[in-house]
C-alpha cells in the first residue's frame, strides 16, 4: 500500500485502512471522497481545523470550535451544524479507528452548489473528518518517543502572508497556496519550516506554525494584530508564560530579531513546542556554536531553558488535564 | 434532479446526465470525486482553466495552455502531461456529451501525497474535465439568444487583489477565496460582478472578468503589470482593438476613472465581451440617464459604439474561425 496516509501500522507492523468520516457517514479512507463540484474542490471555499487527541479526548477543542465557527462567520458559510455534532462526528470517528492518541482534520465545504462563483446563501455543507495515529511523545512515562526528529530549522522566504484586506488572517481554509509557495522555496535546503513576513518585512509565522523567540528581556510573538493566525497552541504557551511569570510581548519584530535571539520556538497542535535550531543558517543561540543544542540537550527536551521549561508545563498541563 | 450542475436538458426538456473525466476515464457526473487526501482538496493545490468549445473545436486551446503551464511551473506542480493528452480529454468528453457549443473546466491537482504540507517533487496528478452546454449566444444566425440576461451592474468591494509577492497574478487555481469574499460583498446589492482593486487603491480585475472602459481618448484596461490575470479574452479583444486602430492603453486606472468612462465593459471566456450599464450604482454614459443602454439598444449588442463594436469583430472572428 503506498503513503497515501490512508492507513496505520498495528502492533504487529501490517498496514491496517483508516476510517474517515464523510458527509455523516463512516468509509474506509480509500473510499472517501468528494465530488468534482463541491466548491471545497472548485474554489478551497472550505473552513478546516487540525485537533489532536490525547488519551482519547480532543485539546482545547473549545477553541478550535470558536475559531472554526469564526472562520465560517467570515465566510458567511451557514452550515446549521451544532459544534455537539460535529464533535459527536469526530469521536465516532476516533472510536471506529480505535485511536486515543490521534491526528485529527475536520473540514467543513460549502458543498455542491448550481456552477456559479457567487455562493448561495442555503449551504447544504460537506462534513469531513479525517484521523490518524500520533502518539503522544514527550513524556518519558508516556512512551518518551521524540515529538519530531530533532531541533526544526527556520528559513525565511520570499513569499508574504497577504494583508487583512487580501485574505483576513483568522482565516483557516482550503486555500492554502501561500504556504506551499513558501515551503517551495525550502527546497534543495535543509530547512524544516518556512518563515512568512507580512507585507511590510515584519515577521507573521510559520506555514503551519506560530513563532516564539526569547531573549533577556521575554518571551517575544508576533501580535495577532498582524496577519497571524491565532494559533490555539499559541494561546496556550502565552498562558502558560504568564503563569510562570514569564513576561511575554507580543509586538512586532523583524527577521533579525530572531535570528540574533537567545533561543527561538515554533508551535502548533501537532508538534506542540518545537525548538529551533537554526534561522536562515545561523545556529540559534548566545554562543553562536550550537547554542542550547549541545551535545548535553536532552533529546526530549532540546532548546534553551525558557523553551526547555514551557515544553515541560506544556506536558503537565496535558498530562494533567488528559491522563 | 437538483441543480448541481451535472445534467444537462435535452431538447425534449428532460434532464439528461452528464459525463466527465476523471484521472483518465470517463465517468457519469454524479460520480465524478477526488479523494479527500487529495491535494486539490485540502489546499486548493491544484491548477485550472476555464475554456469554451465552439462548434466542437476549442477557442485559444494554445492560450490556455500555455497559461496552465505557467500556473504549474509556478506552482512546480510537474505533472509530465503533454498539452495533446489533455486537449484529447477534453475532446473525448465534448464528444461523450455529444456538446459542439460548451463550457469546459479543466483542473490538474497535485495528487494523493503523503501527508505533509510540502509538495513532494514526484507527482501523480488527478485530471478533471468538466464539461456543459453553453449556448453560442449572440450572432442572430446562429440562434440569437443573449449572452447574459442583460448589461453587467459592477460594484467595487473592499477585498483586494493579492501583491505578487503574496501570490502571483498568473496564477489561475483553486484557491479562490479572495473572489469568494468579493462576491460574497455583493450580497443585497444589484451588482453581477465585484471589481477588485489592488492594495493601492488601483482597479485591478472583476473576481472572473478582465475590466476595460472607454473615453475620448483610447481603450484603457488595466496593465498587466499590476495584479491581474492575463485574461485570454482580454488578449483578444487587444488585438482586435489595434487592428481596427482603436488606441489601447494598458495601465494603472483609479475606479473612478471607471465610474466616469464613457462606456465599461467586462471580458471573459464565457461572457466574451460584457457591457456594464452601471459601476457602484452609477449609471454608465456620457448622459447620466442610463448612457448608451437607452430604450434603443440592441439586445444583443448594447453599450456604447465602441462595446458594441468590439462584440461585433468578436463575433466575426469567432464566426469565421469555427464554423
Amino acid at each position: 500500500m503506498s503513503d497515501n496516509g490512508n492507513s496505520k501500522t498495528r502492533t504487529d507492523g501490517e498496514a491496517e485502512p483508516l476510517t474517515y468520516h464523510v458527509d455523516g457517514e463512516l468509509v474506509p479512507a480509500d473510499e472517501a471522497s468528494v465530488a468534482v463540484n463541491d466548491r471545497g474542490f472548485m474554489y478551497g471555499d472550505a473552513a478546516f481545523e487540525t485537533l489532536r487527541a490525547y488519551g482519547g479526548d480532543l485539546f482545547r477543542w473549545g477553541d478550535h470550535a470558536e475559531r472554526l465557527a469564526n472562520t465560517c462567520e467570515t465566510l458567511k458559510l451557514d452550515h446549521g451544524l451544532e459544534d455537539a455534532d460535529l464533535r459527536a462526528w469526530i469521536d465516532e470517528t476516533l472510536a471506529a479507528n480505535d485511536l486515543e492518541e490521534a491526528y485529527v482534520r475536520l473540514s467543513i465545504t460549502r458543498g455542491v452548489q448550481p456552477g456559479k462563483l457567487t455562493p448561495d446563501p442555503e449551504v447544504d455543507p460537506t462534513v469531513i473528518v479525517i484521523a490518524k495515529p500520533l502518539p503522544r511523545g514527550g513524556r518519558p512515562d508516556r512512551g518518551g518517543e521524540p515529538r519530531w526528529d530533532g531541533p526544526a530549522s527556520l528559513r525565511t522566504v520570499d513569499v508574504r502572508r497577504p494583508p487583512e484586506n487580501v485574505m483576513p488572517s483568522h482565516l483557516k481554509t482550503h486555500n492554502y497556496l501561500g504556504g506551499i509557495l513558501a515551503r517551495l522555496e525550502l527546497r534543495g535546503t535543509d530547512a524544516d519550516e518556512a518563515l512568512l513576513c507580512d507585507v511590510e518585512g515584519n515577521v507573521a509565522e510559520g506555514t503551519t506554525s506560530n513563532v516564539f523567540f526569547v531573549d533577556d528581556q521575554a518571551l517575544h510573538t508576533p501580535s495577532l494584530d498582524g496577519p497571524v493566525l491565532p494559533g490555539v497552541t499559541r494561546q496556550v504557551v502565552i498562558e502558560l508564560a504568564r503563569e510562570e511569570g514569564i513576561p511575554v510581548d507580543e509586538g512586532t519584530f523583524s527577521p533579525a530579531e530572531v535570528r540574533e535571539a537567545d533561543e527561538v520556538f515554533i508551535t502548533n497542535t501537532t508538534g506542540e513546542v518545537w525548538p529551533v535550531a537554526s534561522v536562515d543558517g545561523e545556529p540559534v543561540g548566545p554562543s553562536g556554536g550550537g547554542g542550547p543544542f549541545s551535545e548535553d540537550s536532552h533529546e526530549l527536551y532540546p532548546g534553551g531553558p525558557v523553551t526547555r521549561l514551557l515544553a515541560h508545563l506544556f506536558d503537565d498541563r496535558i498530562e494533567s488535564e488528559f491522563y
